[in-house]
């Protein structure tokens, strides 16, 4: 394993650091590998190779700074970029160029992070698809909404790349192709410069491969100074196998795949339980709906009454139309409904570390028309909690199948920490690429 | 009172829906007062006098269509307009143009207004002041951050003008310039397109000349059915008398004033007793200030990072230093603690209506180099609940002084119909202007 663009960032810090590698060679190395295969994955918006050959060799001239020295990654095109263009899936705003770096581009700027471009979103973070196939089968749906990101980290062509997560375009993506996918704790990144879908949900999330690099690159987001996680013992480890209201939606292999894990850690000396679905939960993926539509019509109501006709029909008859004929005392209902669901989840949690559950129903979805469903992503999205689909499994296609781990609302450490557990006790390991 | 530009909107309203006036004559006659006094006043960053004027006459050509139909609006400048520039009062963003309106800009005009201009905003929604003087004393401070809205409204150059509240930049302004000003339920009024300072608290608030006015322009941004507001009996209203942890900061005339009008409405039969501080409110400014700092010290990372020169040293050294300087577990708590202070003000207002406190210390300082204090208003921003600055009083240099009418969450309409009650039964008139 010596090309750079299949190392982790945890082994690019060790070869930048020690001088064994530049920036500048990893950064090459990335685009080399971009050529490889971007013809087939299509996973770029923009790919800003001159800008980004430019700032490593600025960081050759100096010595490793910050956490980020000299780690190329992708940004989901609903971020706003300062030297690239910022498209947001749409026709709408073909070519426009923005005045400055989102702060999640600029925190991982500040970390001595090298941008190499701009990924494939769908509309407007929603359904349509963009252009982007799975890298694992290039006839499959790599996932959406943050379908460049998933399929250019699992491609390789960076270390790391964000999307956004209103739903489940984290999550979904990450367990499609292949990689390590999170969505921090709701509030931990800030969200200026990233397009405003649905305020109460909209976090921003991104892709590696390995649960260190998760926590890295979390570190340089919230902006804390770097501390290794801690991993805590398999025995000490209280597990909650979470099937849930939407179990019957689960394909039979992800059904057995999921508790067959359960299985190996109870063995592994974990404490492994089921966990019974708290009262109302399965109503958390309506009251979500209520809000996300309710939202999102009255954020984008510049595109809707200004730019209609450039917008896919099924975003304005669907999500549009439904958050305009929701009312106010839907709307707040919905929002009262969640903060008890909140409640009461942070309840039901002091009784384990983390939660094993789907990530998505089963493998990607063959085909480029649709990105599939959040089925198992609505709730955690809604309840603010931060969630991890690991790519721990794959299924009877030899397609990537993820499994997520659920933990506390900003105790996303103590979470990445359990994962680096599981993942160990599961034989999950460092994704090195299709 | 035929001047159009000194009328409310509910006037305008009837005027242009009968037809004795036309959407172009409103404008010519907001302008022409903008001429008249903009050269004292300042309220603008810019004034799309052509632009206006356009859209009105394209209005003359249809009968009333939205609620807002033919009415001037002015727009604080850290919000973005796809047809005006945004500087967010910082010679970093000089000439910058968006690509859209923000969402709030897109509803009004969805409603049928007609953006008048941007207004001045100090550095970035903070404390180094704009250009902008108070209409009452042009020697004095308008307040901040919202300082060209208020004023604009203050000087009826238009009857209503959006600004943004993260502490006490709506409430403030509007003590200070005698109108009324709203900062309405936290969530409520979509953020799209505004910028962000402090996720956790920004919410866009506006100016008008009379509480109805504040209404009508509630439903449009709210984007709900238009419904008139309910006046509760002056003896069914349940009123508190709340003088807090700050009780001390208010000017001895505040003091009285704001004790008048609680015997004032006590005596007009509406029931009004003493409201007790609730356990740890006394702490919610500090809280505030804890999470302001650290999630603004994030948002503004590009401009931190990449312009740090053109930054007043009071930010840089202050909020964004102070934000760097706080923990994670200091931030957490701090969201920990208000999530619990705002279920105990929920349950503390089961036996109130509304209570009275005061906007701000006392009349605008004297002088134009700071803005003033949000002593009063951090505490309700913090809370998320609806507050209302209503121009009761004066004080003893004939300067304004405001009474703050504060509700409960996300029951903005009930808040607004007391206010209604409480500003008859007190004789708060319509404002005509200075």
């Amino acid at each position: 394993m010596h090309d750079p663009a299949r190392r982790t960032i945890t082994e690019l810090a060790a070869a930048l650091g020690s001088g064994e590698l530049k920036p500048s060679e990893v950064i090459d190395a990335c685009l080399a590998q971009a050529d490889a295969c971007e013809s087939d994955v299509r996973a770029w918006a923009h790919l800003g190779a001159d800008n980004a050959r430019m700032a490593a060799r600025l960081l050759d001239q100096i010595s490793s700074t910050g956490p980020l020295y000299g780690v190329p990654f992708g940004i989901k095109d609903i971020i706003e970029t300062s030297d690239m263009p910022t498209g947001y899936g749409t026709p709408i705003y073909h070519h426009h160029q923005p005045a400055r770096d989102a702060a999640c581009v600029a925190l991982l700027r500040e970390a001595s992070g090298v941008c190499l471009g701009k990924t494939v979103t769908t509309e407007l973070a929603h359904f349509h698809p963009g252009k982007t196939r799975n890298p694992h089968g290039l006839t499959h749906t790599p996932g959406g909404s943050s379908s460049g990101s998933a399929a250019a980290v699992a491609a390789c062509m960076v270390p790391v790349a964000l999307g956004t997560q209103t739903t489940g375009s984290v999550l979904r993506p990450a367990s499609y192709c292949g990689v390590y996918g999170f969505k921090p704790s709701f509030g931990d990144v800030s969200r200026s410069g990233v397009m405003e879908c649905v305020s109460s949900f909209d976090t921003v999330g991104w892709f590696t491969r390995s649960v260190a690099d998760v926590e890295i690159v979390r570190q340089a987001l919230v902006r804390i100074p770097f501390v290794p996680l801690q991993k805590p013992a398999t025995t000490s480890l209280r597990v909650g196998l979470f099937r849930g209201p939407d179990w019957a939606e689960a394909e039979d292999y992800t059904k057995e795949l999921l508790e067959g894990a359960a299985s190996k850690l109870a063995k592994a000396g974990a404490n492994v339980s089921d966990v019974a679905s708290p009262d109302g939960f399965g109503d958390i993926a309506t009251h979500h709906r209520t809000i996300a539509g309710y939202e999102f019509a009255r954020a984008i109501t510049w595109e809707r009454t200004q730019r209609a006709p450039l917008l896919s029909p099924k975003l304005v008859d669907g999500r549009c139309a439904d958050g305009l004929a929701s009312t106010y005392e839907q709307y707040a209902e919905a929002q009262s409904a969640l903060v008890r669901q909140r409640a009461q989840y942070a309840q039901m949690m002091e009784a384990y570390d983390v939660l094993l559950t789907p990530s998505a129903p089963g493998e990607a979805w063959s085909g480029l028309g649709a990105t599939g469903v959040p089925t198992f992503n609505t709730a955690w999205t809604a309840l603010h909690v931060p969630a991890l689909s690991a790519p721990a499994f794959s299924g009877p296609s030899g397609m990537p199948v993820g499994l997520q781990l659920v933990g506390k609302f900003r105790q996303d450490a103590a979470l990445l920490g359990a994962a680096e557990t599981v993942c160990a006790a599961l034989d999950v390991e460092i994704v090195r690429g299709v």
